[in-house]
């Protein structure tokens, strides 16, 4: 997607309208995704109606529906920030604030429901999504830990595979226990009162 | 359920027969959410079928749906030990071994799956849900974490919340990250690892 809404209201015809319809197709499959209760009574046919394209305009894009769910899925992750390296607990914040904002996303939250719960129906799609958008996000987090452990601020023994599990876990289940209308009502400073009780552990000091 | 699998085999009539009907059915419908894509396509006909009774066999015992629902996943959680109370570190540890062994479990992941997908489209029932299975949890929880801080096992300024999403989320997470097919690999002291991290703390000691 290289337009924006000014473009596309300006020149409404070639190659903008083009991506116009690209993003309204988009736009109808996770909006469909979000009123399904899975991925299998998803058809082209629905989407191509929300969308208010013709089901030929999605098969010129996509060859089948899995191509269109992993672009889709794909595009509501928000792209994480390069670590910027001053410290490894500024850096854990800044993971865990865009992990924050897409857990407070109810389409967002798709991608990571269909991730988990489609695996055994639909193994070659979630394996796609994971490639997608998961896979990253881990390899991000690996490298932070790694670093921190490089340079003393973790400690020497980190165990990589829990302390992932606690970082991402901690923000996911904060975020699923509270009900989605007082998702605004979540204080500011959450992703940096998570970090600071797990670089600093539960127990006395 | 007060029968067991040797009762019922010796004693097929009266209110064995009636327990060994209830177990049925409430097998089947842990079967039927468990290939289902939600519970929008459960039926009492297809529940009824699965187990072997008639649909008035159910009536009598569950006036609709969802009381069945709530019953036969309430059966589903491992009951929680009682807190023995020597240490808030043992008790940390044998909390996450009855949660990691439910949540290694393909029918018990149905009760997080459901409480966490279908709450817009079944509200009452994941509320029903979370009372008679997610709550009591979350109470015993929370009792051994202030425990913690009033014995100074833990750090008097815990921020509970964060601490209980903190020891959820890490073994929920964790389990997510393994392909169910390496379930058995799963290290035999991982409850341990995970308490004995989050108690000590990520950064260097």
């Amino acid at each position: 997607m290289t337009t924006t809404d000014e473009t596309q209201t300006a020149r409404p015809a070639g190659r903008p309208r083009s991506a116009r319809a690209e993003k309204a197709i988009i736009e109808a499959t996770l909006d469909l995704i979000g009123e399904s209760s899975g991925i299998a009574d998803l058809s082209i046919e629905a989407i191509a109606a929300r969308a208010g394209v013709g089901k030929t305009t999605i098969y010129r894009r996509w060859s089948n529906k899995e191509d269109l769910l992993v672009d889709a899925l794909a595009a509501l992750k928000s792209p994480l920030p390069p670590p910027r390296g001053v410290s490894v607990r500024e850096d854990l914040i800044a993971y865990l604030r865009v992990f924050q904002h897409d857990a407070c996303d109810a389409r967002s939250r798709c991608v990571m429901n269909i991730a988990m719960n489609e695996v055994e129906r639909h193994p070659r799609l979630v394996e796609r999504i994971r490639q997608a958008a998961i896979e990253p996000r881990r390899a991000a987090l690996t490298a932070l830990l790694r670093r921190g452990v490089a340079t003393g601020e973790l400690r020497a023994d980190l165990d990589i595979p829990i302390a992932m599990a606690t970082i991402t876990g901690t923000m996911m289940w904060y975020i699923r226990s509270v009900e989605p209308s007082e998702h605004e009502n979540i204080p500011e400073e959450l992703a940096e009162r998570i970090v600071d009780h797990l670089l600093a552990g539960l127990g006395p000091r």
